[in-house]
């Protein structure tokens, strides 16, 4: 048997710049439908972000970087002050699309560096810019790749593996990896409403690899732990905090205390790590998206005139309930995860 | 203002009989379509309450009495061995719909006792059965609207009430009386996939009462609890056994477990107590229904091709989780529920 990765393993596949447009692929719709859209104006990519025709904190930031090559293009007659002014306003409108992931004040952060850096040397602004957006996706590529590395080795032979939304290209690898090792998994996806990434995004990706792929709703897994159906709890976070509390995609935190009250591990996908200077709960901002969008599965209305919607789109978990964090510098107890930037602790754990 | 109750407060709203056939009000799809279904013999009810045409512990056992009655109706002419072994069948058909909720054997064991008792009266045995059930949903009127009043007053003003599915006609009575009593309280009810019982029946039951009503996905609760805005969970059972574990609509569990988690109150709506004779959370049977469910919401495909899906009905929760059990003869700790069914304890609680 030829096994395949998943479409969404590689960010390539789903998000490039092309005749100084920005193409993606629709995450709202994939794969009930296979749409790109195509961005001609940093702000139509922010709007992208904003209804989460991207989405996933890298992915995200990856496509604002983009944004912003574009934007410099746009404007790359201005006079020095006015063009680093105009790209500081792009970052500032992108900054504010949604709250909750780190990755993009990052990746934007390294986009003005660039920026500065490429004018002083008269250099080609938009396409050092989109070289630096480049360089960003390849090397999360490659996290997620030596993540998903290190969580594969996490699961055992037999493993039923219960996830939450969709965990990201690294989900793909540690699926892709297990199976190639040829342990016996199976991956149990909530469909994670409103916007069923669950059931699309993952359930989607399992199908392409050829792993067995069991999609429930959202109030279930709880029992699937509860009854044995399932015996490992896997998700990815959107931030994570020097000592080790997560905001992820909401209904992440009731899985964490089932698997907790179950004795079964739940293991987390940490990609690069935690946020520097970020400590507590209280360091997390939870995002709360358009109270309609609670009230409409796949565009039909679920509830009754008169009754109010409410969308919070993440909740925290506390590390109490964390098992260990795979990262693509090696596994840490959730506590410990601050000595991912201490390169002497990691080291005993690469392989 | 005047504040009226809800249409599902009362089930002779729902479920009756007329011109020998049984009238029931589609409980998949109301609010959003109001569809009232007519069965004209024992088996089209038998597969409504199959296909959750009409659910809850206790509808679904009054519709399966008037069943039994049409049933008797339908083969009176029988001589009195062929009688008693046509309605034992149809008995045994209809404990065969839906495995979880003791109500119905309950009742269909009194619709047996009526038929044996009036057919040695030779009295009118279908007609004996129909008003042995009335009485019966009469009496579970009652039990709803104690239990309603007991439960309102474990509410505090201030109140905001997450809740999951539909818990009956209890539910109804609890915001009812809570709001006459002039506190401010407001319900926050998962939707509650696949079939939107909570986006469905009890937001709708809320809004005909003119009590403020949030519907919100699954996933969402625990976050509520965890933000601060809810600040008591409310629940009922399909079953609950003499030491206190219940099972209930899948989801409960990990929302008893945020609850506990975040120091708030789980409140259970104990009706009319425990099942006598059971024990542990190995005598709670726990059904599955059409895995195809959970992959459509509203009749729409919500995955893809390949993709498997898992449906269990009910999950299990243990004593330690519930705060207190309100039923129509008092509050009871979950752990000493048994005491329901000693006059002696209860009496302590009663008004």
């Amino acid at each position: 048997m030829t096994r395949k990765l998943a479409t969404l393993a590689d960010r390539f596949n789903t998000l490039w710049m092309e005749n100084g447009e920005v193409h993606m692929l629709n995450r709202r719709k994939f794969p009930l439908e296979e749409e790109y859209v195509t961005c001609s104006d940093l702000e139509s990519v922010a709007v992208a972000i904003e209804n989460m025709t991207i989405q996933g904190a890298p992915p995200l930031a990856y496509a604002a970087g983009l944004a912003l090559s574009m934007h410099a293009k746009q404007h790359e007659g201005e006079g020095e002050e006015q063009f680093f002014d105009t790209l500081e306003k792009g970052v500032d409108r992108l900054m504010h699309t949604r709250p909750t992931g780190w990755d993009i004040g990052y990746v934007l952060d390294g986009c003005m560096k660039t920026a500065h850096k490429v004018y002083q040397q008269n250099g080609d602004v938009p396409e050092a810019i989109r070289a630096y957006v480049y360089e960003q996706i390849a090397e999360g590529n490659r996290i997620a790749r030596d993540t998903g590395r290190y969580a594969a080795d996490l699961l055992q032979d037999g493993a039923r593996v219960q996830t939450i939304c969709f965990a990201g290209a690294a989900l793909c690898y540690m699926l892709y990896f297990a199976a190639e090792d040829g342990k016996d998994i199976q991956l149990f996806a909530s469909e994670t409403r409103p916007y069923l990434q669950g059931a699309r995004l993952t359930a989607k990706s399992c199908v392409e690899m050829n792993i067995p792929v069991t999609v429930v709703t959202d109030n279930m897994p709880a029992y699937l732990m509860q009854s044995g159906k399932t015996n490992v709890f896997v998700s990815t976070a959107d931030k994570i905090t020097m000592d080790g509390y997560i905001a992820n995609k909401i209904g992440t935190y009731p899985l964490a205390m089932a698997a907790f009250d179950n004795d079964l591990p739940y293991y987390l996908l940490g990609y690069n790590g935690p946020v520097k200077g970020s400590y507590g709960p209280g360091s997390l901002t939870i995002e709360e998206r358009n109270p309609e969008e609670v009230l409409h599965c796949l565009g039909q209305r679920t509830s009754v005139d008169g009754a109010k919607g409410y969308y919070p789109a993440f909740d925290i978990t506390s590390p109490k309930y964390i098992s260990a964090v795979a990262t693509d510098r090696g596994i840490f107890p959730a506590r410990l995860i601050y000595r991912y930037h201490d390169t002497v602790y990691h080291s005993l754990f690469e392989k």
